[in-house]
């Protein structure tokens, strides 16, 4: 029969097949058609159409290594093995290793359609993961996809967090990779936020790297800042994660497989996790305190040390919010500027001498701390940053050269009165950053003048936003409008 | 922009997008986007590819009459109210009626992407749907739907069976229909049994009609045997069946409104249902009994009487298993012929009578069985049967006219041994069926000469197979041979 490759869908292998066809075939929608082209054979799922053609998606073809339309075989193939164990999961009974591996194999090897791995993240989701099943998976997970394995002592550090502004990561991996510890640092792009880390860090070089070319950078310089939807280390957890997007799900189990398969993959041995609490946060203090547990023994069941540490994400940390701005802060950090946020260089401090507290007790006793801050005030840590921003192929080294290229439109919040910063929300600064543009406008953004518990005089400025559209800029002042409307603190002064 | 109508994915508006062109618009997969065509428009979920130009499916282009590539404009969409309450399902929340109607009408309008169906068919899978729910959804399916009013009282019944040979529905329509009740009967077409009511009366007739042409054949004869599916009386449910099928889901909640969705469209006032339970019948006596309370229970709500009987389901109905066979064991019970299957006759004669009974007492008493009789035996029904059949713009009205066309290679198993049959195992023999080409082709099938208890010689034929194709026929020899080795039997004989 011949196949037309057809450029839709890139994430499962659909075949796309008349009705007509798939009566003679005895088949329906989402079942499973074998494509055999002479030696190569490879698992579609069927998708119905009303024409006359049978057509692929494109990865089928890109695949097959097949670039016209061709002759191809098809045989009906019987539901893989792994829908049972879906369906076993579905029904609130626990998997083995060996049904998860099959599953996690299947999500791989595109042979399950969106439904199916929807109803997998449903049932991990309504009836949650046991802590075997959480481990499997994380290893089903590393088996298929990428294992990477450095040299010396490899370390790793997470914030499960979404606390606008907390861009510790591009503090801590100079400080920890000028020490000479491995971190293979794969961070996430922004989905819902105004920045992913590797947002920020693209403002200061490449950040889209294979898992050849982290292995070179790392080699060379001990630490990267890539984004790990580039490395494709846990391709499973990333066909997953885009399932889950879809309701911004976030169940703990898959959670922490999600975080952990990445850390697992490079070999990391000590993680330190950062879990942000607070009223706006993403977590309460006791929520945080539960998962604190539970990464622990799991990173115990993986060979893995991890640390957890509760921080305080009653408010952004740093001034900048926005790919841009947060890039800013983070070499003034480095650089030590003066005029740097000072509240995020603490915390990244603190973090960096915690990872090295956990790596080696006798060697640095009590003072990791101490060592974190030697490497940065030296300038060791800013030297370091400066290796990796080349060997990323960048060549932002300064403040002034993002600062010139800041959204042109702004507008400038007041406080309608003298007192204090009460509460700042997290969520409705980010949500201003986002209607300026961020994160896909990487120089919009916010920056934010004052801090918790900072005075201020009437009409002192609170806040700046950032556009490179007139429009965006009036919509952040008519949504700031609404709120002060409903009399909903953006950040209240008393 | 130019937009592209592409042969693909027909169930959901979908819109291809470039990841580029994603990119700017800030959107991700699943996101979605209205599509603006002058006065016209269509909201479409987002599918990313690797190309450059942007496509939609074809449904999307129809919806729009549009033929060739055409221009538009793209506006981001925030994502619809309804996923919140998805999700608010998928947390173990209870919905509203008005949350439930958000869904259903965003279901109908092809606005859900086949994930967020799936999530919203798993949630009520995982965490059930209480009785109010279920009432709700099911009103919304129909205002969301078709809603057709009859003069007279409407009746109907339903099997949830899934017990070959099953086939009283096309016996009871006849007897009802010709004692002046309506019976407005759309059937389901076969998805994983050797045939759905509609395949058979696809032997004789046409099922395949939309909602008007229903309407009028009700109007003339009073009955009709139509496929549902054609009719589309239930848009929602259709949809929601579809993502159920991939993992064969039946929880109960959704069972339930799919079968009271189509009678509550229809205005049918009483049902009567037929729940066959045994061994290998889909149900329990105890999972039926729960499930006639439920029954009666929503039936109330919806102001509908409901009535439950539970039938033996531990062997097939009638002789013929396959839509040909089925059709001819309907055909000679109606004939009145010697040889009709007898099983199925008094079966169909019982629930014909109970309908009488349940629609008014006063009038025929206790009498509602000998009312059916006599219907049966004076010929009645078969004219009946006759004029719906033509209604329907069939021509079969004998056995002859089927039988010649049954497929050619055939397969007599025979039993091992003298005896008793004890055991039948429905599931073997709608698999080996199955096997044989059924549903997908109409003249395959088994004819069982055997029931239950009945004695059998050594080497007296069992059940025969027909095919069209050799090779199945191969494959069930093949199928047998499987079980015999295992010792598993399909009929047992003691």
């Amino acid at each position: 029969m011949k196949i037309i490759p057809v450029d839709v869908s890139a994430s499962v292998n659909v075949i796309f097949l008349p009705k007509k066809v798939a009566k003679d075939l005895g088949i329906i929608e989402h079942d499973r058609l074998v494509l055999k082209v002479k030696n190569y054979q490879i698992i579609c799922v069927v998708d119905l159409i009303n024409g006359d053609k049978i057509l692929v998606s494109k990865n089928v073809a890109d695949k097959l290594k097949l670039d016209g339309p061709f002759d191809a075989e098809l045989e009906v193939l019987k539901k893989p093995l792994a829908l049972n164990y879906v369906r076993k999961k579905l029904d609130g009974k626990k998997l083995s290793e060996e049904e998860i591996n099959e599953i996690i194999k299947a999500i791989v090897n595109d042979e399950l359609s969106d439904v199916e791995k929807t109803y997998f993240v449903s049932a991990c989701y309504c009836n949650g993961l046991s802590d075997d099943e959480i481990v499997n998976m994380t290893k089903a997970i590393v088996n298929n996809g990428k294992h990477i394995t450095f040299n010396g002592i490899v370390v790793d550090k997470h914030c499960a967090g979404g606390i606008p502004g907390n861009r510790t990561t591009m503090i801590i991996v100079p400080i920890v990779a000028a020490a000479g510890l491995k971190i293979p640092k794969t961070s996430s792009r922004s989905i819902t936020s105004p920045a992913g880390t590797a947002d920020v860090m693209e403002v200061l070089a490449k950040v889209d790297f294979d898992v050849d070319d982290l292995k070179k950078i790392v080699n060379e310089a001990n630490g990267c800042i890539v984004w790990g939807g580039g490395v494709n280390l846990a391709p499973a957890d990333d066909k997953l994660i885009k399932i889950r997007q879809v309701l911004n799900l976030d169940p703990t189990g898959l959670l922490l497989v999600s975080i952990l398969a990445k850390k697992y993959a490079v070999g990391s041995k000590y993680v330190l996790i950062d879990l942000p609490v607070g009223e706006t946060a993403k977590m309460s203090l006791k929520e945080a305190e539960n998962l604190a547990d539970y990464f622990i023994k799991i990173g115990e069941m993986l060979g893995m040390k991890i640390k957890v540490i509760i921080t305080d994400g009653s408010q952004p940390i740093g001034n900048g919010i926005g790919p841009a701005l947060e890039a800013i802060d983070v070499l003034k950090v480095l650089m030590q500027s003066k005029d740097r946020p000072l509240d995020l260089e603490e915390k990244a401090v603190e973090m960096a001498g915690m990872i090295f507290e956990m790596v080696n007790l006798e060697k640095f006793g009590k003072k990791g701390r101490q060592l974190a801050e030697y490497i940065l005030k030296s300038g060791l840590a800013y030297e370091k940053m400066k290796e990796i921003i080349k060997l990323q192929q960048g060549n932002v080294f300064e403040p002034r050269q993002i600062e010139e290229k800041l959204g042109k439109f702004v507008y400038v919040y007041r406080s309608k009165k003298k007192g204090k910063i009460r509460k700042i929300d997290n969520k409705k600064i980010a949500e201003l950053a986002k209607i300026a543009g961020n994160p896909f406008d990487k120089y919009a953004g916010i920056y934010l003048y004052k801090h918790l518990n900072d005075s201020v005089a009437f009409d002192e400025p609170l806040f700046k936003v950032y556009s490179n559209s007139e429009l965006k800029i009036k919509e952040v002042e008519e949504r700031i409008n609404f709120y002060e409307n409903k009399n909903e603190k953006i950040i209240e002064v008393k």
